[in-house]
């Protein structure tokens, strides 16, 4: 399937969370990332960041579909940050 | 179409960003928010948008696909926050 994955979470937890999501998606902006999965995958990642979520502070929306990768992505302002701000 | 519309912005931009994402579109949680709607609407939204944000600092990602609503999205963690925290 493919998803697009968008977390909020604390400032503490960030960089956990992101290096986790890219382990399974493609990073696209900030908390943003999309890609194909499996559903065993997916069911892994959910697990892996439920355990560096703090769930009353912190979420993860994921938006799925059987079908094939959605038509447009169109990101406006900033330019794709660098990844080393986050690591 | 049906978007898919997550900003990242200061925070101080954050409440003004909100407001105007929600006169066209519905929220879903945090930063991120989803609904039909035309094209014409779309390019006013992200020229407002564009007056509230600092280009060198904030960004809009915008998933659109002409077919209709995706298939789901789910939500993990954090139940959907008060808008009150916002305005």
């Amino acid at each position: 399937m493919y998803v697009i994955l968008v977390y909020d979470c604390g400032q503490k937890r960030v960089g956990k969370m992101l290096k986790l999501c890219r382990k399974y998606l493609s990073w696209i902006q900030n908390s943003v990332f999309e890609g194909e999965i499996s559903e065993v995958k997916l069911k892994e990642l959910i697990l892996k960041a439920e355990q560096i979520m703090d769930a009353d502070d912190d979420s993860i929306i994921i938006f799925s579909s059987r079908q094939e990768k959605w038509l447009n992505n169109q990101i406006i302002g900033k330019e794709r940050s660098s990844i080393e701000n986050f690591i």
